[in-house]
């Protein structure tokens, strides 16, 4: 945590040293991103509206959905148990499924993995957030760690987007570099920060690290405690392409919030 | 795997010719209390060795294995893409494998949970350990948390340890009853209290309603949180038949550990 401080911190000075000036959350005010961003509005095509507790019932996947096309967000993100049921709320909507992977440790075996994939892919799923191997990453079994991913990437189908969650909160900076680099090698849509259930979430110095590492044509997808709009825009403004959000609302409306997804 | 298979089968039956007996949960009653435990010895072989943090690596595992053999521990209880590697370690040792399944959040769709459980006993695992359907469970669709749990039943080959994983953290008791009245229909080995990632962990409480629930001849797991000999011994004598620990060491010696799994 403290460590994690030090870094925002330190990235925050270069980056105003740089005059490429990066607003802290509570320093935010609208008019510094109006660049980006020409309405709030156009932030929720941004937003992957997300729902992953396991606890969570019909009910609140109705509302997920609801809400998704009233403020048109880009997709809905669940469980897999849950794609069918989304996608056929969501059928004509436009609004694209999300179906999280060997999620939230990676710790499942790749075939299983895959397996999870392809069925997503045809419960309906447009889209896939899957989570690496960090055992394999920190063991350095950087093969492993690359033909898990691939393993998933073959059975994409052509219009499939998938997304590599490298779990932030639990890797060194060198451990990212060498998973970003691993994904620009197998050629994968999105590398994205977090799960948001192994402790962390997006950081602003993370975002930076990682578009920096994958370069200006991958999507970098930020995700874990994204509360309010300050922090997204201060997100998308360090690279961030897609944002993951389990309190989206509050981020579209400026809404309070409190804990994690 | 095939190989991995007839290596594991040909091992077992040297084995069980050299009257070398692997012990089996049927040898434990659930009426064992602690009035038969004559040692904390004989504890060790209630407790299923556990790591299932996503970062963990493989000199960790090795460990794990190394503590298991030394302490004649029943298993090893891992993730699914670490079963080769533990099962491979713990060749001819008489201490079985255990695997999860749609761990932790169990929101995972019961065909990938089954292709994993398949995959995992091939992969030499003697007992699975998989997470029910929360969000199936709180929207009272009873007929999928049953459907969910038969899809991992089915694929279970006729010595293969089936526990189901209710997370009592996340249900009233009303819910627990009804989920271990569902997991005594579907005939599983077992009922288990907690994952260790959602909260809450074995209660005594939680132990006494779920023995009372399946009734004498069901084993009940305890796990989550199980940090000493006391706590063990307490669970126990409300009935539980096996205890997941992370701390099994500390439970074994008495060693003062902080934190969850």
């Amino acid at each position: 945590m403290d460590q994690e401080k030090l870094i925002n911190k330190i990235t925050e000075e270069v980056m105003s040293r740089l005059g490429n000036k990066v607003k802290t959350q509570n320093e935010y005010s609208p008019k510094t991103t109006s660049k980006t961003l020409s309405s709030r509005a156009e932030l929720a095509g941004y937003i992957d509206h997300t729902l992953l507790k396991p606890d969570a019932t019909k009910v609140q996947f109705d509302q997920l959905c609801d809400e998704a096309m009233q403020y048109k967000f880009f997709s809905v993100c669940v469980n897999s148990s849950w794609v069918p049921y989304v996608t056929k709320k969501l059928r004509g909507s436009g609004i694209k499924t999300c179906a999280v992977i060997g999620f939230p440790l990676g710790a499942m075996d790749s075939r299983s993995k895959a397996f999870e994939a392809r069925n997503a892919i045809d419960a309906g799923a447009d889209e896939l957030d899957m989570v690496i191997n960090v055992g394999a990453l920190k063991s350095k079994d950087y093969k492993l760690v690359e033909e898990d991913i691939r393993s998933i990437k073959r059975v994409c189908r052509k219009n499939t987007i998938l997304k590599v969650i490298i779990e932030t909160s639990l890797l060194t900076d060198d451990e990212k570099v060498i998973v970003c680099e691993i994904c620009k090698k197998v050629d994968v849509d999105f590398v994205k920060t977090s799960t948001g259930f192994n402790g962390g979430g997006a950081t602003v110095a993370d975002i930076m690290l990682m578009r920096r590492t994958v370069g200006p044509d991958m999507g970098v997808k930020a995700s874990g405690g994204i509360k309010d709009y300050g922090q997204a825009l201060a997100l998308i403004e360090a690279g961030a392409t897609r944002l993951g959000c389990g309190s989206s609302i509050a981020v579209m409306t400026g809404a309070e919030v409190k804990g994690n997804y």
